[in-house]
């Protein structure tokens, strides 16, 4: 049995006990019956894939990867996000019935840790795909939609943050002067390393204008709120144009107040390739959850149809949603002696018929009855009068 | 990418699209809702355990497991089944809270495969778990509970077949000569192979009077009505008296036409200490589920308490349940060009505010409008009279 006890569990996994269970089915519920009624329709792909198909293309770290080998000697992997495996399905066989695909999950993810009492090795997330628009409709569609989610829970301080990789592509180009500077600066970005940003560009002996120039970019970025503040910075182009548009769009929705935007935003996930987001509800350092657009996914598997999305983490989420003072739940305990099995399921059985929530309990089986009865809001003897309870 | 194929999953692995999906969640809502009436609580375990805890204490046979290593050298197993994570969380921590514990889940559980087109190698279960109680009124509470899911789904036209290992191991100590002829036949009986056990009766040279009773017994064994049936191969012992009185509070809780007795059943769980069942619906050879008292489970987490529950596998549960002619439902598209947006986006709003599933869609985006629109009862375009649907 080596140093693993009985009781115990890997490495960052969890049990849900009774009372967050039932949290998460809420959130479930409210979110299934929002996203369908706006049109996508839920699949669930298997918790197991190929680390040739889905593990290389997912952009996760190989070290974050639960690897495992088939009885073929192939690596599969447990998925570690939804939007690789809904891509795998779009391209190979639902995309031909219908485009665009409105595909909609409710799945576990897995990351593997090295320490415990850190990050979740699995945990729920709640998102949709797009796939089969290239317009900029469909991303504003994909951005409505996770706004007007966040409110079905009763969300109203959180903060959307928007980018473009074409925009700050353009910026980095045009503010340095090697390829090799670029991507020093887009990885300091992605790491959100701004220090590292601005030691970086002191480092590079650039042209004043320039090095001027990405210091006010990288100070002013985070604190944008319309899109025009950024216009100083970039040179005409289709990106920016996009972003216009998009942010026209979202004002058109009446969702502007919740609108911010980041140029400085970069994903490790090199398969975004235009717009991309950030959710961030007020009073929490971590996002939400994050979308965007990503034709470069599907152009792995082989589709040259646009793409896009968002996923939501549910457990930052409850976090997040307000503990409503919910009344403790009815719930009846019906107790009875052997000889009285017959009358108390006639008892249980009137109970249930009147849409109670009943457990039936032999007496004699329980071991501390006082501690029992504290789950129970009602208590019944049968043969008695009641007990506890009214 | 060796010979895998961009789109392939792993053996066994299988997506579940749309109308599959709704279905699955039709069940789940169905049992959740029935299930949590008669007090049982959901909870979740992660899908992956250490070997050396769950894997080992599952009786899943090793060939079958997904095994995987952690980056400590542990091996881990994605979960076989889940009687054996809810042994682990009972005798851990929640069972000092509340005996009797009555939980109940409804999991995917995962079985390797070697070949494709056979068996999944990830399937839904719904099952509860009694723990904490020795009485055969647990042991009731749980084949009632069992039936009356069933009938949730309207199925009626099942049986339980119900055994007991005690029993069994009497009839084969009283009627064999030595202990290994005694785990010939119950390995025999475990692997349903009837021919193979009258072949080794045969061969083991027994007295007459006992080898003719036990061809008698495997002959009558599968066509029990009623449990005097058995009486005449068992001298009487706790086991047998224990499934007379089991029989009686079936009688009375008016569930005898579901049930059967079989003998001869003998499970490959070594844990299924006493009373065992499955439950077969008219017209198919596989159990849609099974279940008994597994005391044994217990033990080996260090926990003395009894325990008892069942499981019913969800994809075998669909296909007994007849497929009802659902109406379509109805699925509005907006279509809109870019000019229209905000008109669209007010019409759209109109119809989710009456409780429409609507869908938004840029009619410019459409390759195939036709194909598209095939999916939708109802179309309607901004900015003129609604060409399809009503």
């Amino acid at each position: 049995m080596s140093s693993i006890k009985m009781f115990e569990k890997p490495l960052g996994m969890r049990d849900k006990f009774p009372q967050i269970y039932e949290k998460v089915e809420a959130v479930r519920h409210t979110g299934r019956n929002f996203l369908r009624s706006r049109g996508y329709e839920f699949i669930k792909t298997p918790t197991v894939e190929y680390f040739d198909t889905v593990g290389k293309a997912s952009a996760i770290s190989d070290a974050h990867l639960f690897k495992l080998v088939d009885s073929q000697g192939n690596t599969l992997v447990l998925r570690p996000d939804m939007t690789t495996p809904i891509a795998r399905v779009a391209t190979s066989k639902l995309l031909k019935e219908m485009i665009p695909l409105r595909l909609a999950y409710f799945a576990s993810v897995f990351r593997a840790q090295e320490t415990e009492g850190g990050r979740p090795a699995e945990f729920e997330q709640m998102g949709i795909e797009l796939i089969g628009d290239h317009s900029v409709f469909a991303d504003a569609e994909v951005i409505v939609t996770a706004m007007e989610l966040l409110k079905q829970f009763g969300l109203e301080n959180f903060k959307v943050t928007i980018g473009h990789a074409g925009v700050l592509n353009c910026i980095l180009q045009d503010y340095t002067e090697s390829i090799e500077q670029e991507d020093v600066l887009r990885t300091l970005l992605v790491q959100r390393n701004y220090v590292g940003f601005e030691e970086a560009v002191a480092s590079f002996d650039l042209p004043k204008t320039k090095s001027d120039a990405l210091l006010q970019f990288i100070e002013e970025a985070m604190t944008l709120k319309e899109i025009r503040d950024i216009e100083k910075y970039v040179r005409k182009n289709d990106a920016l144009e996009y972003m216009q548009q998009l942010a026209k769009l979202l004002e058109i929705a009446n969702l502007a107040q919740y609108v911010a935007f980041d140029f400085t935003l970069s994903s490790h996930m090199s398969y975004y390739t235009g717009m991309l987001f950030e959710v961030f509800a007020s009073g929490s350092g971590f996002p939400l959850g994050n979308g965007g657009r990503y034709d470069g996914l599907l152009e792995v598997f082989g589709s040259k149809v646009g793409a896009t999305g968002f996923s939501i983490r549910v457990d930052r989420l409850l976090e997040t949603i307000t503990a409503q003072a919910s009344d403790k739940e009815e719930a009846i305990v019906v107790l009875f002696e052997e000889e009285d099995f017959e009358e108390a399921l006639e008892k249980i059985e009137a109970l249930r018929a009147a849409g109670k929530q009943a457990t039936l309990q032999l007496r004699s089986s329980l071991v501390d009855e006082a501690a029992f009865l504290t789950h129970f809001t009602k208590v019944v003897v049968v043969g008695q009068e009641e007990i506890r309870g009214e």
